[in-house]
């Protein structure tokens, strides 16, 4: 494996995120400790406390790695020309995203801060430019909304979303009867968006004519 | 404790859903054994196989404990008059349940049957009441709508709500920012319901005049 003499910091943290990344999706997250990690680098576990400031740490850049690979999708699709397919197109990333990457999206989630440390501002930051990619959606959806009601509609959709893909990664939309989670997406993102856009449009009726994207 | 001589098995059943009911609220789900549910009875291991089939069966009888009073709940909000503040109201429920009784609420989502075997008919049974119900609501709601169309609406409202919960529960609605799980869940019901009873009418327009709820 890997010597620490061949790589400068940066290149052996990428490295030990991506044996974490490897760890987590060929074992899940119950499995993952420092020993593991370093093992699998070719490395004493104090060596990984000189690249992260703790285990919080490493575990947060992998989550932000995760974070990057659906703000990259996001971003592609925030170019269509539609902000309702943009939104459907980012809602659906996501659920791919939950699907194809199971553990890796639910260490997002389930990762704790321990002893309740706050979660430190730069990771903050990712999760900020999430909501602010749908928030923009919905500003050109509905250019008159105001602020506080598009904050509430982006965290309203992406909760929705979120326990679409949890029911549907835990085998528990059978009890439902047969329901396509693709399908369910779509009719939320579809009727949401559909009288969202219509009631918060707060401008006299006739002012409103041909403004609706 | 409880003797066997004292007790009937439908009562042994009823004192044994009730122990474990006691033990996950205190303890969550990880510490749960047959061995520990038996000790508080004051029996034998042995004895729980007397009542139930097995730790599987227990559990679901521990389950269907939970969506009963789920049921009850929704049941005195299925006689309200309009249908939207019935289904509103039943939302709220939910967020509450899954608020007062987090341990017991997530037995009912995290619990796997063992090795596969098929979830018994009387289960899903009670499962399905609870779809009913809600779809009982969208058919007041809208007459017009097709049973698929009621069918995929009370999924996608399930599935929207759950992850709602889910993520107040696992305190992850802070990284998006001060929004009230309440506000969320109006949103959603009030959004989605509204273009959803508009949308499923496709009657002639002509028809449809006065005959919404």
């Amino acid at each position: 494996m890997a010597r620490r003499n061949e790589h400068s910091k940066p290149e052996l943290r990428a490295l030990a995120i991506g044996t974490v990344r490897t760890l987590v999706a060929e074992q899940g997250l119950e499995k993952l400790s420092v020993r593991e990690v370093a093992r699998r680098l070719g490395y004493a576990p104090a060596m990984l406390y000189h690249l992260f400031d703790n285990l919080d740490d490493l575990i947060l850049h992998v989550n932000a790695d995760t974070l990057d690979t659906l703000l990259d999708r996001m971003d592609a699709a925030a170019a269509m020309e539609n902000p309702r397919a943009a939104l459907t197109a980012m809602a659906h990333h996501y659920l791919e995203l939950s699907r194809a990457q199971t553990p890796l999206w639910q260490l997002v989630f389930e990762h704790r801060m321990n002893q309740g440390a706050p979660v430190p501002a730069w990771y903050q930051r990712r999760t900020r430019s999430l909501f602010l990619m749908v928030e923009q959606q919905l500003e050109r959806l509905a250019p008159w909304a105001t602020e506080r009601e598009r904050l509430l509609g982006a965290r309203t959709l992406w909760g929705s979303l979120h326990g679409i893909c949890v029911l549907y990664l835990g085998d528990k939309l059978d009890v439902a009867g047969d329901v396509d989670p693709r399908e369910m997406v779509d009719s939320l993102l579809r009727h949401y968006l559909a009288d969202w856009s219509a009631t918060t449009d707060h401008r006299p009726r006739g002012d409103r004519k041909g403004a609706r994207s």
